[in-house]
């Protein structure tokens, strides 16, 4: 029987880590299914990455960790470790708009997605019926100018109360405050429907429309206390043209919001996705 | 024998004035090599592109150019009619980076491009050798924080004098004098190496790495009074990720850049585009 | 009120012809909303595509199809008039796999499609709960090596009975034979999962796979009676690497065979597509 | 004073010799520059590509060739050391288009292109001028039907002389016999103008005119003894559609033919690609 787990590491100033973990696994027969390396020469950091299988007749996961964490402190290395037969809980927060929910869902449902849908919470009552006929939990948590505070408190102790490890916002129109941002702090994710930084804010498809841009785009990036400013995750775009009125922007925008939006949750899952400073290595 | 050539028309509240010019071209006999309509239901426009060819025994191409003008008074519509065996006279400005120039020359010489070139103006002499190699006119006209207004006078003087009708900035880092922009107004095609309106202004590479950004772009636009501002007519994307530096998007920027140019400018050739507001139709 | 219809013409030898029809149009006050053109000059042959409006208080659409007809006969051009009010009924064939089956489903529930679902045929019976979760009638037709002929005329049955108008093979993986491809001439829509002419037949990812091709497509086609070799309607690709599995081609290609059948069944339902010899003119 | 030098290796059944040979290395002192790595779990094939530099004063480049060959003989892996700092030399064969081969030139002059051009073959002599002002040698060659044995050992003698490494055929109208692709087995690289598998052989564009398809392409091969069937680097489309007749397709051909053979040729030039049977692993 065998664990699966996934290693991720970052380290300044010592290129030859990979293989001092390397060997490091290899003490523990761990057996290597992937391998990532990113060795970024400019800010002297490398940047590491492995999916690995440990025989738990050898080693308990358990033990692996605490060996890990052990041996990491003779080194000088930020890393993560991750259980990979566990799948991260999400919950999707969310509108009036059901296409990047659908798709998460849908996609859920045919094994796509590397994660359990903990709940749904939206501002609006709208899409309860499409979440309730897929058997997921509904929580409707309006929020008005004179509750936001007691709204997004709400809101968290919901995510708390659900376990919840990532919070994708599948086109929620609402801001997510300070505290929320930091208490979830690199696991929240947010679709913008522009090719950011254009566009930031409201109604980037009727900014897009009286621009006259011939590419329209969408931003798949961790949400951060600044309005559409944190790491970008991806990003991608869709060719239009002088024909294309906003509603043709709204429609053709759909299908790349969910697309992109898809791309980068899934980075996410995978432990794909180291952020520095303000900018993401993805190692793939 | 045949005279070529191209109709452009734009008109407003009347959708049937495509059947009434077409009723025209036929009773000229008019072989219609390409025909383009675009109907813009919201602003009740229809737009309307052409390319026929006429007898030379029938009717001349001044006599034809009268007849329409006589003609287009009993109705009520914008029209532009170029005579489509004349290629433009282009110039060229630059300043010290090459590639969009030399794809401009290139194709130019492999007959891709339906234009002359009458010259090449830039601020610096790096690039003289090159244009002279290839047998065209090179003038070097150095713009100083003391000589701006002199040395875009001396600009202009030398594109007049070359009887140019489109001007092609191919990466010229100097900004175009409210007077040119007037004098060759819809006339000055400009490529901006990043998506606008995102970037605008100086160093959009360096920005775009800095906002960690996953796709970069240029954009091909009519040049107006405002910087970056003007019509855009055509863009182009490129995906990088967090493993390219600055001198790689510079790098693949290029290539983008020349293609993105080049598309715009043989729109603009063939008298496909028409400006309403700050917006380009594309009649292909 | 208004009459909403598409005329779609192809005429040979006549260039003038959009202008005679656009004259008609004018003459009944017709409204103008999408007009396209294509003039093929090596064919001789232009391609004509009208939407149009017309004042029911002015004249009926049977009035105006028999003036219509009337005013045709006295030229020579092929023409189809369609009600562009009525949605088209579409059935949609499938075997076990549900993406595009889905995709389909999803579009018409959120009103992207402009059709009518009239009912869902499959050889096998995986999807029954599928569809008629989302109330659409499911019918499942074995078909076995002794049967095939009594299964397909049970199968053409039906979409006699449910006055379906275009078939749509959503990776539905039996041969249409002759006889309904004959019946349904121009109406049976396929996306075949390579990019034709590459990996016709089975198992096209596999042998994708085997060739070492750093790109997968699909094929949107009309299906005839020679397998995956119709006029192709649309095509799209997605970039693939070493890292690819055959599972991750069949997971990476239900993206673009989704992608590329809704786009080539819209053209369809918009009567956009005229085909000729074993091409498709698309008027956009 | 540094020595820069690439290290690529593929080893079956020894996942962990990453971490062995990052160990030998570290040992040295070798700083890492880039490090890939790819684990084919279903082939039980790691495959990993260094970029290092190390430290002349602490050893030369010929002694850590020499240390590193010592050390390969006590593990079971196939390697690669090439000197960094060398540029490949490369030779170009064409016939009577230039696109290709004006492209490499212009990236080689701009620096582009890790490589030095040793000379261009052609069986036409068209080119002559053309090469000649870059200031590079030319040879005709001509092939004729009873003088093929005889051409192909002149070239095969030129390319020795030269000392040519890699042999570009960019748009070469030949077929390269069976003693020269052995002789210069995995450093023949082509680029052909389909999409292969599709159209295989002779115009590839007439054949994708005739067959209707919605994109054409181009892909990037080593050549191997069996017409266009070698292993592919690298292959890109683009869209086109009813309007595009043959010479269209040449036209817009030619920008993906140079845009893939340039990749594919970097990929080669930078020791990226390891080919397994008829497949290529492309490190990056």
């Amino acid at each position: 029987m065998k664990n699966y787990l996934r290693i991720v590491v970052s380290c300044q100033n010592d290129v030859h880590i990979g293989s001092v973990i390397g060997g490091f696994i290899a003490d523990y027969h761990g057996d290597i299914l992937e391998e990532n390396h990113y060795v970024d020469r400019d800010n002297r950091t490398v940047y590491l990455r492995w999916v690995i299988s440990i025989d738990v007749t050898l080693i308990s996961y358990a033990g692996f960790l605490f060996n890990f964490e052990s041996f990491s402190k003779c080194h000088d290395f930020q890393w993560l470790m991750v259980d990979a037969s566990q799948k991260k809980r999400i919950a999707v927060l969310v509108s009036k708009t059901s296409h990047c929910l659908l798709d998460i869902i849908t996609r859920q449902e045919e094994g796509e997605l590397n994660a359990d849908i903990a709940c749904i919470v939206s501002n609006h009552d709208d899409l309860r019926l499409l979440v309730e006929s897929h058997g997921l939990p509904f929580h409707h948590i309006p929020v008005a100018r004179n509750n936001v505070t007691e709204a997004n408190r709400v809101i968290k102790d919901l995510l708390v109360d659900y376990d919840v490890e990532t919070v994708v916002l599948a086109r929620y129109m609402q801001i997510i405050p300070e505290v929320l941002c930091q208490f979830y702090h690199g696991n929240i994710i947010n679709i913008h429907h522009s090719l950011l930084p254009a566009f930031v804010g409201k109604s980037p498809y009727q900014k897009a429309f009286d621009r006259g841009v011939k590419l329209i785009g969408a931003t798949c990036h961790y949400v951060t206390s600044e309005l559409d400013a944190g790491p970008i995750i991806h990003q991608d775009v869709s060719r239009i043209n002088h024909t294309f009125k906003p509603q043709d922007l709204v429609r053709v925008g759909k299908d790349i919001e969910k697309k992109v939006l898809l791309r980068g949750l899934m980075y996410h899952l995978e432990d794909r996705i180291v952020t520095r400073k303000n900018k993401t290595v993805i190692l793939k």
